[in-house]
């Protein structure tokens, strides 16, 4: 195996490193929107499951509050609905508006908060880190669920790999 | 939102905390494996896409000589099938086996090799962290597709959260 070291950061993974990989993530789910036909992204399912709209409504419902209440320390409502008359281009539009509130607000996360206690959402006790985890692991989650819809639809999704 | 620090560490995440949350999340795959039943695991797809058995091998190929070559250098090949013969007790038997040789190579990690860069399996350039993320995120992927063949299947798949 070849090695390079780069840089002598001795860490993990940076705040602004978690950031980029998380948009790199969300930048990849929202070509997987974008490769859904209207109708199916709002309509689709397998085996009593919901469709994928109603999945990115909850990733929605969680990413740009849930950084949000980190930064500010206020409770954050989980609202998983909104008003999309079924447009897609109405939900790109929130997702795009999540990525801007997402940026915002990280920049004021702190690095000592990483390991705080929190309850997300008023509810659910984790730390910082753990909850930050939570959003993103569930965003792949749900968005590996969508790649089977595509199949299912006999659409090819985006390269998973490419971020 | 309550707060409460619980430590001062001044990191995102500790090496040791990010190796506790994948083998978390490996507990969890694990429970995806046995919900299935013998014949589905290996047999059953949707749309054209692998089996869930054939995705297990690519994670198992993976893991732990991914995590080996990390720790010791030496370049890893990348395998992506094992002798079966249609048993899942030999590919839980394998997944035991992977989830103590990640800890085993883990424990020789040191904290700054995590900002190196390295070539996975001779080929796939990244840093230390950036390949141990794409590990564990092509986990939670295909894992999720394993939800919706489980869904399909009329079996309630084991909760995302508990792990």
């Amino acid at each position: 195996m070849e090695t390079t070291v780069n840089t002598h950061l001795s860490t993990v993974i940076t705040p602004q490193e978690l950031l980029n990989h998380w948009q790199g993530h969300r930048g990849l789910t929202r070509r997987v929107i974008e490769a859904f036909p209207e109708d199916d992204f709002f309509n689709y399912s397998i085996g009593g499951m919901r469709t994928f709209a109603e999945m990115v409504m909850e990733l929605l419902g969680i990413a740009g509050p849930g950084i949000k209440e980190i930064a500010t320390a206020e409770t954050a409502q989980l609202l998983e609905n909104v008003e999309h008359g079924n447009k897609k281009t109405k939900i790109l539009e929130l997702w795009d508006k999540a990525t801007e509130d997402i940026n915002t607000y990280w920049a004021q996360i702190k690095l000592e908060q990483f390991h705080e206690t929190i309850k997300s959402f008023g509810q659910y006790e984790g730390t910082v880190w753990s909850s930050i985890f939570y959003f993103i692991d569930n965003e792949i989650h749900h968005r590996g669920q969508a790649y089977v819809y595509l199949r299912a639809l006999n659409i090819e999704p985006p390269f998973f790999y490419e971020r």
